[in-house]
């Protein structure tokens, strides 16, 4: 039996790539599209323009948009995708939990609040008891779950793996995709010929955001990872894939080949939309290379390349979708998470 | 009084910049362009596929493009640009020094040599003082001077200034302009909405040499600095300009001022082609960018920006146009010091 | 059952398109792979740089590559697909030929000979019974048939569309991608903020193959049809997908919807690869994209857009993948043609 | 003795263009800046984000932006250049007029109004007469000049040669630079590794306006050029730099020879910014390229290469820089006509 979803900002970047993947979900049925209220009441095709480069799917664009509140969405509905600006987010977000809904996020609202698990499968699924705790402390029926920023899921995977040996310190030089800013986000003027060596707000989600996915949860409160990331955070011409440079420090010593092999081992989520390994590595120094590896296990893989020790740890690679992996794909994963572990 | 000047390599993308710089020049006059024995005998104009954007000097278009050997050169040449492929390098340049040509040396072939001195003149000028042992042991009337990788240039002047804070170790993670690898060297297939996060060779280059930039000299040889200096390079699609993202840990704690003003206070060279101030420094967030600052003083500028603590030293960006002050610009400009100290 | 084939070939940027579509395809099975001689004795996986975007296949990974001649090539082998450079076509197609292989080429060499067929299915499928011709006038035991250049496909079938209204002249502009050079065919110096205005060769195949394709065909010989065709090329940075603007000026007065009708009328030929559809109409005025539609029906669709009445006839733009439709689909759908057709 | 001149729109793409051009200029000198309401009162540091590739000039930016009124500006400002969104042009620009202030206009409202020239100087620099006509038919004691569009400029001057041959139809496909369309004008994710085959309303500005700018002054009224001008107009991924492919199709007979001397023997006009030859003429068949020749005459020139004959007239390439010789370069040659004519 599937379960009725909604997506809530269907008509962004992100949205249309929730509709990508949802359209087609063996698990889930797509019921409600919300926009801004200056949208709503006009079809999908009209209020989205559609930039996804498969066409957009017939049973979607006749649909009619609707307004991003509570009592727009059919009751039933259990689950809704958010893909918001975080203000909007801000706002609505806990109206559609204290609604009943179950909120599955890719908004950058919240993300650290102490109750509000932040989520990827492979690494910290078990942190999807945290909802409990939630759901005690804020009187919710419906549930509110976060994933990661894009930059941070892309070298989170890699880094779990390492922690084997004593993750002490990171730091991480990202080579950012356009489509992170959103369709209207980067300017042709200002990345053609060009690389912007900053991006607003960047690099403290990913120093926060890792320490709370690497954290460990104890049934009552995440503790928070101590490793010590500094990100640098770049904007490049590419359309999608974010490349990162990674140096991760370690207590212990730690060979290239062990490292490689932690990466290797680490296994997917038993969950339709996760790959059977969640880290590809790569043999070929010159690999992954944003073009050629960002849609490898349908733009759900992380890759790794080029792992070399340092004097004081490795240093090496690394390659997501940021759009799918990185975020649609991110919640869609979440969004199956909650559904087998009974919170829908 | 002009000084005769040469250039090996004269039809390559490095050769050509060195046309562009020389053929205005105060001191310097072009007297003698070299190629690989096939172009030997044509005029310049045939020879070179011009791809500067601007015209290419008319004195230079229909020069007799010479064979590169020390006899095809006339004996009033006293001193010679070389930026030849460094195997051919590594067995043209001894000959010409040994002919009595001193020799100014973008090509990568013996910059770790321990009679030949690696210089950025900000930075060690009075490391040129090697060229007396270098005679000694060679036996040369000519001499053989290098300038470091263009990766390299853009990063240690910013590393000189945070020397005095005693910089202990180094992560620099690289996006470099396409034009680094020479004209053909990046296919518009590998590059177009991609990154390369491999180029061989490179990232050893910039771990050595910048112990040896940074290094002292004591009048007989270069004590190496003792940095670790560790290197991730990436190629991304621009046409000229490397953006690095600097760490440097430092034994001393700095502010982000501290630095920015270490940075700021690097003087100039007294050399035609030095900018007043070594190091421009930012304040905008998102600056340096390859497009819109490769070109300050000329294209010899170093500029830096987004300066900030970390727990363990000092993070931030440097820019450089790597086929001008990371190249040609860097070759004349050790000419410009070889003149003035009287080698020539 | 399936029938045997072979790549002549098979290294390049067109190779790698045709094991691409030929690895899975329902009636052909990929037996020989060859490249120039100094590869020959390696694994494909060693011998190729492989670059398309989808995983190289395990079978095809570890073939041993032949040289490109006639012996080398396994007897029960019906059918050769080749992709050569131009000049080597010239010389080993007619080996392949008289030694009893049927060959669809997408090389440039004969396309333009009088008694070889140059063929679009869709256009013009029937003038496959040249080969009866051909075979009696050489002596062959095999055929030689060839796709046309990758510019000319894109328009060319509008083109048969127009034609009922009387076709007499064309003007069109083309916009085309990079792979079209090949993989090293354009620098990315050359390209990236850049247009070429001029690409050797290609407007004279555009002017003389369009009247070939739109010829007659009497049982005897290909009469050429009189269309005045004035081509002007150039590249632009984009990786896949030649766009072009097309005037058509006709006898007859023909109104946007008339043109968009013959268009959208034209049937697609009944072979695995071909689409249902031979054109593609849009009716949103800045549709076709390259990015956007270049994959339509699998990267076999030709798709049309802008279409408008001129003072003396139609304008419009057109759309095609120039490795896919332009190349080896071209090269393959000729293949399922000689198969449907009894040559093999 | 300088004239003071001021700005509307100053902190748009072209604003800042005019700005770089007219600083240092020799008879003019910058004594207002306007913007919208909202940035009057900020300086011109604040209001504007300085995107030219030189450094704003300090005596710029710290002045005081205005609002877009004629009270807001000095009564001693004779001349005043607009580059205003047309809208606000076509409301704002005759109130200018009417306040007694000569405008030199880039923005498209009232481009093709009877009594307002439209003028490239070296190709009808005497259309400039026209204002008397306007000036009695409007009771204004300023007066309203325009320069035309930039895909416009970048073809007639070469068609302006041609005429001599009885120029009776035009074909041209554009290929254009992304600052065509305003800093924000076109977004990242539309143009990398794509073209844009639409740019709304832009094929209608070449087709009319060219017709006036060919046509004749009588001393009252401007007869327009019967030329039938077919467009289809292109985004490309160049940041500067406007390439068209152009049939001319002419009653005379022409050969390639006679087209180029045409275009070669076009001259300059006699004021500070016009080129010495209105046409550079590339005999390379490459050329002219965006990158490579978009600055040619500091930006100035208008340049042509492919020359070709066709059965029917003439064939060919031009390119000029779109936001130099294009806009802001446009605007401030007609304000040297203005001047020099005595319009002031």
């Amino acid at each position: 039996m599937t379960t009725k979803v909604g997506i809530l900002g269907a008509t962004g970047a992100v949205g249309q790539r929730l509709i990508q993947l949802l359209e087609p979900h063996p698990d889930f049925e797509i019921a409600a599209l919300t926009a801004s209220a200056s949208s709503a009441g006009e079809t999908y095709r009209d209020a989205a323009k559609w930039r996804v480069d498969s066409p957009i799917p017939a049973s979607v664009a006749d649909s009619t948009v609707r307004e991003t509140a509570p009592d727009a969405v059919p009751d039933d509905v259990a689950l809704v995708f958010s893909s918001l600006p975080s203000d909007v987010g801000a706002e609505v977000e806990p109206a559609f939990c204290e609604d009943g809904y179950v909120v599955s996020s890719n908004s950058s609202n919240a993300r650290m609040a102490e109750d509000v698990p932040l989520i990827i499968p492979e690494v910290n699924g078990d942190h999807v008891g945290l909802l409990e705790v939630q759901r005690d402390a804020r009187g919710w029926d419906g549930a509110l779950l976060k994933n990661p920023n894009c930059s941070t899921i892309t070298m989170v995977p890699t880094l779990a793996a390492l922690d084997r040996f004593g993750l002490e310190s990171v730091r991480v030089s990202t080579l950012q995709a356009v489509s992170g800013a959103g369709y209207s986000g980067v300017t042709s003027m200002e990345i053609i010929d060009n690389v912007l060596p900053h991006i607003g707000g960047e690099e403290a989600k990913m120093e926060t955001e890792t320490t709370k996915l690497l954290g460990s949860f104890d049934g009552s409160t995440v503790e928070t990872h101590d490793v010590d990331v500094q990100a640098s955070c770049n904007r490049v011409p590419t359309l999608d894939g974010h490349l990162e440079n990674v140096w991760a420090d370690t207590t212990e010593d730690v060979t290239a080949e062990a490292a490689a092999e932690a990466m290797a081992a680490m296994e997917g989520a038993d969950l339709p939309s996760s790959p059977e390994r969640m880290v590809r590595v790569f043999e070929e120094p010159d690999r992954p290379q944003p073009r050629l590896d960002r849609m490898l296990d349908s733009g759900m893989a992380v890759s790794a390349g080029g792992i070399k020790e340092t004097s004081t740890g490795i240093q090496y690679d690394c390659l997501a979708h940021n759009t799918m992996r990185g975020a649609a794909g991110a919640s869609v994963l979440n969004g199956e998470l909650l559904r087998s572990e009974g919170y829908l």
